[in-house]
């Protein structure tokens, strides 16, 4: 099952997405509230209602939902940066704020160079979990979505903290989840491809990550109460721009797109600072 | 003017503060979308509906609010972790999930050797502010709150970053914001003092702060935009307990207090690990 937000009014509304259509099923607030009840609703959907090309999409997640990252989670890729593969996941967050979808046009913040690409898998939960081991961590993983990562490398390598320039407006896009039934275990291989105006920039493959999904969850459920809808970004394979010799980013007018097996492809074109916000 | 979050049904309301008593104004995600319909709203109550000891308190920011917090904002407390002042704030991130109210029990996270205090006041914006100046983003400035930045410091030095010990469960009291009006400029000064069981262990005062709110947002602003309800917390001044030798940190039966002038007094109880989430 391939769910998207829609936006009507002011709150997100989870959809069922079916061929060309969509049919809402509930609030994203009240659906993550309550998967027991909404997410039987909309497996019983069997047409859609409105043609996608009608509704604004939004990323299928909560307001309130955590954007948890994580850096340096394919040897290749912490190698690239300079980086020794790490003992603990590191981890740094997101707002939804920050988050778009496939389609939205991502502006460059002044003062950065361009944007960086950063390709990746991200999972979305659906169970609470606290103090939990990997297995029902695992378990707890409601679906899975092609994430990019957009990031301000400026912004974010002004201080030791990541923060600010992985949050620039828009940079987040997020594609539909497809739920986990469809997806299987990441460990056994999802082939993840970034391309900037066409041309193959990344192409890695989920069974490189050094820390699994489950792993992961686990060991943030040690300090905080992960909550259905929270979202966990599982990091980017090599291939970055900002390492490139000459570096390279991504500039007002190119186009990047994130592809990855059955999560389909996330594309946006990137624009100036003054399409901000 | 002093509002607080209330939570009666799933979604948290703004309410005026007067006296013993709380007057509801309208659910916390519309009261932000709208404050040139609410806030007007609001500042003409005269008196409470509901007694305050009757309903549930939260804080008053909507779910879908940044959290941005400030490290390092404080000479002395830069010096006392070992770090140079900085050329650039340190920005990291809390997610609304892991905001309290004043009277929250705290758990400790497993693994912890109890948590650490921070006082600090926080900001919430009160306008979209897109690349700013100084000047105008300390305009934009709704109000001000008394936090506690409570840390796990295990969990926050794992990696290089911060994010997975900043935002431990209900790790983030939050005090009811009081407008600027009633406030003024952080730089004249408001004594930020912490206590625990009683004892003072910070005493510090805002005029020291390294970065002030305006310039704070206005450097913020140049990368993403700020939307009305983000917090911005300030900075801990010197005196927290992971760098005393020996380090003290905070124990399932203590009482963490912080006191700031004009912001009121935030107290809460630490608990073990068992009463998470």
């Amino acid at each position: 099952m391939k769910l998207v937000g829609i936006r009507r009014g002011r709150a997100v509304e989870v959809a069922v997405h079916l061929g060309d259509r969509v049919t809402p099923v509930a609030e994203a607030t009240e659906f993550y509230a309550d998967l027991g009840r909404w997410l039987p609703v909309a497996r019983e959907v069997r047409e859609g209602e409105v043609e996608v090309a009608e509704v604004t999409l939004a990323p299928p997640v909560p307001a309130s939902a955590r954007v948890i990252c994580v850096g340096l989670n394919y040897r290749a890729h912490a190698a690239e940066g300079g980086f020794t593969p790490p003992e603990h996941p590191t981890i740094f967050g997101r707002w939804t704020a920050s988050l778009s979808v496939g389609g939205t046009p991502v502006p460059v913040p002044a003062g950065e160079p361009g944007l960086d690409w950063e390709g990746e898998v991200a999972a979305v939960v659906g169970t609470r979990l606290t103090d939990v081991d990997s297995a029902t961590a695992a378990r707890g993983v409601l679906g899975y979505a092609a994430f990019n990562d957009l990031t301000a490398r400026v912004a974010q390598k002004l201080t030791q903290q990541w923060t600010l320039g992985k949050n620039a407006d828009r940079s987040g896009p997020l594609g539909p989840l497809v739920t986990a039934d469809e997806v299987g275990d990441l460990a056994a291989g999802l082939r993840v491809r970034t391309r900037v105006n066409g041309e193959t920039v990344q192409d890695g493959n989920t069974r490189d990550m050094i820390f699994g999904v489950g792993e992961l969850l686990s060991r943030i459920s040690r300090t905080f109460t992960l909550n259905p809808g929270d979202v966990l970004a599982t990091g980017t394979p090599e291939g970055v721009g900002y390492v490139r010799k000459p570096p390279r980013f991504l500039q007002p007018g190119d186009v990047v797109e994130v592809e990855i097996d059955r999560l389909g492809v996330l594309r946006n074109p990137i624009v100036p600072a003054d399409e901000r916000p």
